[in-house]
């Protein structure tokens, strides 16, 4: 029977699980609530006793598990061993590792969660087969992972792939989360669309209150001048930002995922034309621009990919 | 007496040589007319002749030499044997490393000349120390390159570390060498820089026929208003380009060279204020702007250095 690993997601709402082996076959998954008070002092505990419940303890037993790897919202110390903040769970230096190894004896790979989602994309996603790669995730905010040789780039201060903090320019101010001014994801995010939408439509006569991204897509289907201006926004600095990239570090394809990638052609059409006419003619049809595959899931494929890559080069920890 | 090697730099008026020791002395330098004559097809013969005529076939001899490092002013194939293109020279699928090679009977490493003068400020300039950072150069272009974990970030398509050719969002419309529109050396170059200044001096009260960067330096210290403005649009778009840089791959230092870089303070400044305030907060603080420290050298230093390092890595080619 092929060895088994434990992947896990930390969300800021629920923590998911699976149960799968070294060929990405997924004989179990299940799921917690994030617990967060107490700045998420007990999330550890409640880890620990979840993969005790379901697995440990039952008959699936330990004897095929190899080792665990975690996917978490926030950057990852260099040393692999501490989750340096962690803002929607409360944490700050948290050593999940150590925590988890002890309890569970079982070794134990962190991550940061993007970085997860761009190693799952390319294990078993959308970027099978390459090594080189940017995942990037329109979601609440614009997250990134970015992938050379095989392997996460995490940066010299645990900050590689922080593409939604990548600047725009723009007569506009919009503050970002990060404290920052005109981050790609004050533009490029769900809610960056939403502001868009928001600003454009001056008179509300379609925005109101409460209105979703599906809504502005739908009023691009029904061929509405501003929802096309606000997508037309939102690719367009989500496009020179990644044309950006392109020309930096020169990868074989760009992955898109989150909510706002559900919109399909609708978004990732008009982005491929931004992206096309500023990449550098080397790359120019050269390179590949795909929806995400993986959904939720692809964070869980990662975390456990991110470990058994680990443990072939044991000397790079 | 320590092992040799030759560095060589092939710009577009001249090509530079240096004989060198695995410790980085510099025994001796000359250097050659470029010969663009025929599509640049003399230019390899000229090299080799260049060598034995001062080194080989004298008292240096070639018994300690042990290698041979070129940087191209253009991007090397995957495979290390091409420069694919040289505009500057002429060149198109040039198999320079396999001529040298075969006619000098020494090994030849091949890389592009902006990577090479990133690796010489890491080995013995600006960046001594650091394994990650980003090198610029600010000359007639934009040129750049990436270091990441001591080694060139050549990409996939050859074109690692074109940063002067990631778009900038402007109401402008350049158009640029490459055939795009907008790249960052439109603005950032000290082509760029002056193009600014002539636009922004309507009146042609300073800049009438005939200006250099220099003037314009000159002008910005006796407090003229307009060189201020050319200047502050110079620095902000390449500092948004960099702070987008430091935000993705999150490397230790960036390093500035090139004609510019010359301008010292009065440009770095101005530029540290920019990338700092659009850095990733992780990052802000934990990083170094500075400026080049081996002008002309850098490109020979550090093809040197590619020798040697991928003579410790032989299965990695």
């Amino acid at each position: 029977m092929a060895k088994k690993m434990i992947g896990i997601d930390i969300g800021g709402t629920e923590i998911k699980f699976a149960l799968i082996d070294v060929y990405g076959n997924i004989s179990k998954k299940w799921k917690i609530k994030t617990e967060t008070a107490d700045n998420g002092n007990h999330i550890p505990n409640a880890i620990i006793r979840a993969i005790n419940e379901e697995i440990l303890n039952g008959t699936d037993g330990t004897k095929d598990i190899i080792g665990i790897g975690i996917g978490v919202p926030g950057p990852i110390s260099q040393n692999g061993e501490l989750v340096v903040k962690a803002v929607n769970l409360g944490w700050s230096d948290m050593p999940l590792k150590l925590v988890i190894e002890k309890e569970l004896q079982l070794p134990v790979i962190l991550l940061n969660d993007a970085n997860a989602a761009a190693l799952g994309e390319m294990w078993k996603g959308a970027a099978r087969g390459k090594a080189n790669l940017v995942f990037v995730t329109l979601g609440t905010g614009v997250g990134g992972g970015i992938i050379l040789n095989g392997e996460v780039l995490n940066g010299t201060h645990s900050s590689g792939g922080e593409i939604g903090h990548i600047p725009v320019q723009s007569e506009e101010q919009r503050i970002c989360g990060c404290g920052n001014i005109n981050c790609l994801e004050t533009y490029s995010s769900a809610n960056g669309l939403l502001k868009t939408m928001s600003l454009l439509d001056e008179k509300k006569q379609l925005t109101k209150d409460g209105f979703t991204t599906i809504d502005v897509f739908d009023w691009l289907k029904e061929g509405n001048a501003l929802a096309e201006q606000a997508v037309q926004k939102t690719v367009t600095h989500l496009g020179f930002a990644l044309a950006g990239i392109m020309n930096t570090i020169d990868v074989e394809e760009i992955v898109v995922g989150g909510g706002l990638s559900e919109a399909g052609d609708l978004l990732l059409e008009p982005l491929k034309t931004v992206i096309d006419r500023h990449v550098f003619p080397e790359i120019r049809g050269n390179y590949g621009v795909k929806k995400a595959e993986l959904g939720n899931d692809a964070g869980i494929y990662g975390a456990v990919y991110a470990y058994l890559t680990a443990q072939q080069h044991p000397n790079e920890r």
